[in-house]
């Protein structure tokens, strides 16, 4: 069976990881369920965007992807599942576009045929309505993941659509010397768009010049620097601080080497 | 093996949820265990029982429910294993309220015959006396929740119960019109103990008239609404804030279907 | 296949722990990977060594213990793996002095030979250089560890050590009367290095005589007590409060037994 590499915002104070991973052994006993993140910033797109593109140069070939952070759902965004070397499976709405840049999508699926799960095995109170309309997770991304642990094919899943059309955030990387800031980390660090960071150089973000070292070791407590990330990224830190904060960092802000 | 679905209130900032982990892998192993939820709020019986209500009707017959939220640890409370159509072990304080009412046990026995893990391939200390008397989940339910796991019989656990003697918390579902704030999720929603939300209609919780719609999506920013919730209850929220902040809400509070 | 006990503080926030389950599984399809904790704080080397020492004793024999607790990552510090009743994998600073108590290593190996993980099956943006120099977790702990779960002998992994020679924090556990505050819990309860906690006695800590007794729940609300935890050792807790804030408690403070 393919594993499953699930990541979302759903935190673990409620079950909803738990119930997501429920549906997936119930349609796919026995499958192998991994956990990207859990603990992402809620609706975050592009920090969503960056965990995939960290992530995703070390999944194993044939694997399929399940992501959820899904700030539309409950509105008309299509469902989808689409294929690279890898399985993508979750919302339409630009959480692959970074690692798309690694893996593009040759072939590409709306999830439209797959039935959600029935609460099976309970004695329902008189009335109850389980579901809602507000758990894709649960009733369409965990079936349709499900389906392509087991092997079983894309087509299968819904109409197919032309991968050029599924849905990009407006982002790309770069050799520089213009990019932008594309997200933050836990620690406040920035992360930009730009592939190098050419050591003993200069970056300039927020109206600061900061220098390029190789780790952010080398400057003095409470100092900025930038230096290439473990992503391959350019990043910009505070030794011990917050980039973010000290610096006044946003996203989209720009970013030049100089 | 039966997999084993376990959800606490132990957070990840502390070794327990793989201590368990481990005297589950060491007692069965091979044996599927599927994380539900360890972010629980502390000691938190009433949003405990609702995220096991929310999990069990995608959980497999046949599973084993592990959970340990257990603020009366160390006090005479019961050691539990009841049977449904799935298997549950846990204290006996009336975590299971909510899942039993989809999933009733027919049988259940206290958790009394079965041997703690002895700590092995180890050099203790001289004197040292690992265990203490406080981690029942490491010491009682681990090792009660591998055994089922096993597929061994459920009287090898201890004498049996009469299962309409097990412990509930006083909270029922109903049709309305008259229910109650059972809890709160991470947001700041207010879980009802309504298994219906007309839409158009009105609920007043709080002192408060609130339009029932959808979902939350249908109101403004900062505005009140209620709606069928993924769990198949009324939620009162407050879009992008937290109802129970701005509306003053608190568990218990009663909720009426105007 | 050995399982693959995990411990970090990488958090649930980003895909850290995803990548390196990730490179376990590309190395050792199937290898079975528990969770220990990830939501450690960071950085704090006192409070990893507590963590895996409690864990330890209920760690199946034969078992790999990852362990990434690194304030050290990008210094000279060295990468290792020993061999003592289970097997250990994790930085060279210290990290696995208290579990080495009870699990002293025989063997040791610097992580040297392996080859770190090569991103595969993705299309790299011209003049991409994925990696860096920081993550080690991903680059050589978990290559390093699904060497090891596959049953591939220790010395392939580098040049021996002197087991002897490893780095230990200046740590030890003792029966008393004198010890010290070894570090806190998430509730702020204080864990000592003393082995014993003799009911009805007392201790001295941070100028304040507390009385011992069997639990926490034995004195009043806002009362500190000691009591032997359930790793075995005493600790000092405020009951339903943070005895490091209530009493002003620090790491390293010193501790006697009355």
């Amino acid at each position: 069976m393919r594993p499953v590499f699930f990541l979302s915002d759903f935190g673990l104070e409620d079950p909803y990881v738990g119930v997501v991973k429920a549906v997936l052994w119930a349609r796919a006993p026995g499958v192998p369920v991994l956990d990207l993140a859990h603990g992402l910033p809620p609706q975050d797109l592009r920090r969503a965007a960056y965990a995939l593109f960290e992530a995703l140069p070390y999944l194993p070939e044939g694997a399929v992807v399940l992501a959820v952070v899904d700030p539309g759902v409950g509105t008309s965004r299509r469902a989808i599942a689409a294929l690279g070397r890898r399985f993508y499976v979750g919302p339409d709405n630009g959480l692959f576009t970074l690692a798309w840049l690694l893996d593009p999508p040759m072939r590409a699926h709306e999830i439209a045929f797959i039935s959600p799960p029935r609460p099976a095995g309970i004695l329902p109170p008189p009335g109850w309505a389980p579901g809602g309309h507000t758990f894709h997770g649960r009733d369409l991304f965990a079936p349709a993941a499900a389906h392509l642990a087991l092997g079983l094919p894309l087509e299968g899943l819904g109409p197919q659509l032309p991968p050029e059309g599924l849905r990009r955030l407006p982002l790309s990387l770069s050799q520089g010397p213009e990019g932008e800031v594309l997200t933050f980390d836990r620690f406040g660090n920035a992360i930009t768009t730009l592939l190098r960071a050419p050591v003993g150089g200069w970056v300039e973000v927020g109206g600061r010049r900061v220098a390029i070292r190789h780790t952010f070791g080398e400057v003095g407590m409470g100092e900025a620097v930038a230096y290439l990330g473990s992503a391959g990224l350019l990043e910009v830190a505070v030794n011990r601080g917050s980039a973010r904060e000290t610096l006044g960092l946003e996203e989209g802000m720009p970013v030049r080497l100089l």
